[in-house]
C-alpha cells in the first residue's frame, strides 16, 4: 500500500495489519505517525478486502507516548508549531493529534483490534481506548502519565476510559499516573485477554478471522457504529430509529437471505454486499458535534 | 389473565411470571409473541397485585431469536409485511418489533427479572437487556447472531448491551456472533448469577420475594425510572432535579413515614400507597424522543 | 480549619482529612452536617496545600445515613423544613440535602478518597459516589435502603451509581434495600480495595501520597473536570474540545516543561503552576445544567 515511514500497512487473507514502525524510537508518536495511521484508517476503510484492522508495534514496545525530543517545549505547540500546524487550529485553539487519531479510529467502518506486545505509555495507550478490543502480551505495561507530565488526559480519553473501566479506575490510573503491568489492565477491564508475547499476534489473528469468516461486512460496519455511537446516547429511542433503518434496509438486501438460507442450510456464508457500494445510511438526524 | 397464545402470564403472591410459550417452536418470537408481551407488562403495570415480573421460557429454550420459517424473507418487512404493518411504519420506516417490546420493558413501573432456562439467541438474548436482572440456568447459552444473518443488532441493544458489559465485550460478542456460554455471559456480566436448571425458577423467586415482602412499591416504581433514565442522561443535576422532587412528594406521603417507623420499630412494614393512584411525577421536563 | 461542629477538616502534608464526627449518633447526616461537609470542600478547594481529601467517619460507622430524630417526619421537608428550607427551595421544589453534597463534591478540584470505616446506610453510601475512590474497611457495610423507608434514591445516586457499578447491581441494590457486606460492594466493583480496619487509612495515606507526591496538581483539577463531565457527554468530539484547550493551555505552561524535563533528568518534579491562581478554563459551552 502507500509509502508509509512510521508505519507499515500489510493486508492478508482479509486482515490489514497496522504496525508502528519507529522501533529504535520504541515506536514514539509525532505528527507524521498521527497523519500515516488516519490515512491508513482512511485506506482500510476504502478497501472492501479488509475486514479487520490489527494494530501492533514492532520491537519490544507497543508505543512509548509522544516524541519528548523537544523536551520541555514537546507540548509548546503555539511556540513548536509542526508542519500540520496550521491546518488543525481552528480559531486560534490547536486541535490534539491524539484526538484527530482516535476520532478517526472511532468512524473506522472495520473491526479494530489492538495487539499490545510491549510498553502502552501516553499516547500509546489512549489511542487504543477507540480501538475495538485490546489483547495483550504479558510483557505490555500501561500508564496514564499525563498528570506526570504537567498536561492532561488527550486523545479524548476522558470519554473512551470511564466507559471501557468505569470512573473509579479512570480516575484512579489518570491521577497517579504510574506504569502498571499489563495484569492490572486485565483485572480492571481494559484488556480482553493476556497472552504469551509469541501467542499474541496468532490470537489476534485468529480472533479476526472468526469475524471475516462467519459475518457480514456490512453488517459488521452498522455494528460498529451502532454500539459506538449508543454508547453515549442519552435513550434507548435513539437506538430504535437507527435499528428500524437499518433492519429495513439490510432485511431487503441480499445478505439478509443469504445469512438465513446459509444458517438453514448448515453452510459457510458467502455475503455479496459491500462496504464501500452497500452501506445504507440509517442515521436520520444523528450528528458528530463539530470542533469550537 | 388474558387469552394469550404465544406466551402465559401467571400471577401468584405477589410475582408475575411471563413464560415464553411456543416450546415446538423454541419460543422463537414473532408479531404475535411481541404484542402479546407488550400487553402483559400494560397488565402487570396496572395491576397493584403484581410487585415483580419474571421472564422464562417454557421448554428447553428461553428464546430461540425471530421465526425464521418465511426463510429467506424472514428480514424482509417491505415485502412480507406483517399484520401490523401499517400500524408500526411511520414516514416511511417500519419500527423494529424487539425495540416495541425492549422500550416498553424500559418502562415498565415492576422490576422484571430473566430467568434464562436455555438458549437466548438474537432477539431472545436481546429483548433481556431491557429487563433488570438476568439470572440463568447452566444450560442456558446466548448469541448476539445479527452480523452472521446479513443484518444489524436490533431491540435497541446497541443502547443497552455498552452499559451492561461495557463497549469492549459488546463489540466483540456483536462481532464475532458466536454463541457462547452461560459461563461466559456471568464473567463478562451479562448475567448476575447462575443456576443448576432446577434451582432456577427457586432463586428468582426468592430474589423476587425479598423486594415484595420489604419494599414500597411506589418507591420501587421510581426507583426503575430513575436509575434506566439516568443511566442515559449527561449530568447528575438532571438527577437532582427528579430526585428532589421525588423525595418533596414521597417524604410527605404515608409511606415514609411507615417506612421510617417500622424501621424504628423493627417490624415489618405495610406501605398503604399504590402504583396506579399514588406515582407523583417527578419528571420535570423530561421526556423521551419520539420516534422519527 | 473552621469551627465545625459535625466534621473535622484537619491537612497534614498536602492531605485534608474529613471526618464524620458524630460518633454517638454513629454520624448521622443532618442538615448541619451537609452545610459543613459543603463548606469543608469549599475550603479544600481553596486550599493550596491541599492535594488530596479523604473522608472519612469518627467511632465504629462511615455514616448510618440520614438522622431519623423527627421519626415519621423524617422526609417531611414540607412540614418540618429544617432552618435552610428557604435557601434551598426554588419555585416550590426543595432540593435534596444529599444533591447539594454530592453535587459539590462532583465539583471538587482536588480528588476525593473515601475510607470507609464502618456502616455505610441511605446518604452514607450515596454521598460515596460521587467521591473519586472508595476504599473500605472489612467492618465496612452498605445499604441502599430507600425503598424501605418508603423513599426514592436520593443525592444523584441514579446518575452516580450505574457508572460505577453497571445497571444490573445498581438496579438489584436499590430494589432489595438490603445491607450488605464490604466483600460484596468489592466484587460489584463499588469499592477498589479492602482492608483490616487499622490497614484503611494507611491505605488511602498511601495512595493520596502517591498522587502529591507525583502529579501537578492543575493537571490533577484538570483531570477530575474531564473524566466526571465526559462520563456523561454523548460523543468523543466534546472531549476532543476540551482536551484540545487543556493541552494548548498547559503545554505552554511552566508544569508541562517541568513534567518532561524532571522525566528525562530521572528527578523528583516540583511543579510551579498553583490550582488558585493557574487553572485554565478549558470549557468553552460547556456548562451545567440548572436546577428547575
Amino acid at each position: 500500500m502507500s509509502n508509509f515511514e512510521t508505519i507499515r500497512l500489510e493486508v492478508e487473507d482479509g486482515i490489514a495489519t497496522l504496525t508502528l514502525n519507529r522501533p529504535d524510537k520504541l515506536n514514539a508518536f509525532n505528527t507524521q505517525m498521527m497523519q500515516e495511521m488516519i490515512a491508513a484508517f482512511d485506506q482500510t476503510d476504502a478497501d472492501d478486502s479488509v475486514r479487520v484492522v490489527i494494530v501492533t508495534g514492532a520491537g519490544r514496545a507497543f508505543c512509548a507516548g509522544a516524541d519528548l525530543s523537544a523536551g520541555g517545549a514537546t507540548f509548546d505547540y503555539s511556540a513548536r508549531g509542526g508542519e500540520d500546524k496550521a491546518a488543525r487550529t481552528i480559531e486560534g485553539v490547536q486541535r490534539d493529534g491524539g484526538g484527530l487519531l482516535t476520532l478517526r479510529i472511532y468512524d473506522s467502518l472495520k473491526p479494530v483490534i489492538a495487539a499490545v506486545n510491549g510498553a502502552a505509555v501516553g499516547v500509546g495507550v489512549t489511542m487504543q481506548l477507540a480501538m475495538d478490543i485490546r489483547m495483550a502480551s504479558t510483557d505490555a505495561r500501561y500508564g496514564f502519565v499525563f498528570s506526570r507530565r504537567g498536561i492532561n488526559p488527550e486523545a479524548c480519553s476522558s470519554w473512551f476510559l470511564p466507559r471501557l473501566v468505569g470512573v473509579q479506575t479512570a480516575l484512579e490510573w489518570c491521577y497517579s499516573g504510574r506504569v502498571f503491568p499489563a495484569q492490572e489492565a486485565h483485572d480492571r477491564g481494559l484488556v480482553r485477554s493476556l497472552h504469551a508475547p509469541e501467542d499474541l499476534l496468532p490470537a489476534a489473528r485468529a480472533l479476526a478471522r472468526e469475524i471475516a469468516d462467519n459475518t457480514a461486512p456490512v453488517s459488521i460496519a452498522l455494528t460498529r457504529q451502532l454500539i459506538w455511537r449508543m454508547a453515549g446516547a442519552s435513550h434507548p429511542m435513539e437506538a430504535h430509529i437507527a435499528d428500524s433503518r437499518g433492519i429495513q434496509a439490510r432485511g431487503a438486501m441480499p445478505d439478509a437471505k443469504e445469512g438465513v438460507m446459509s444458517f438453514l442450510e448448515k453452510r459457510l456464508p458467502q455475503y455479496p454486499d459491500k462496504v464501500s457500494t452497500d452501506l445504507p445510511d440509517i442515521w436520520d438526524q444523528w450528528s458528530a458535534p463539530k470542533f469550537r
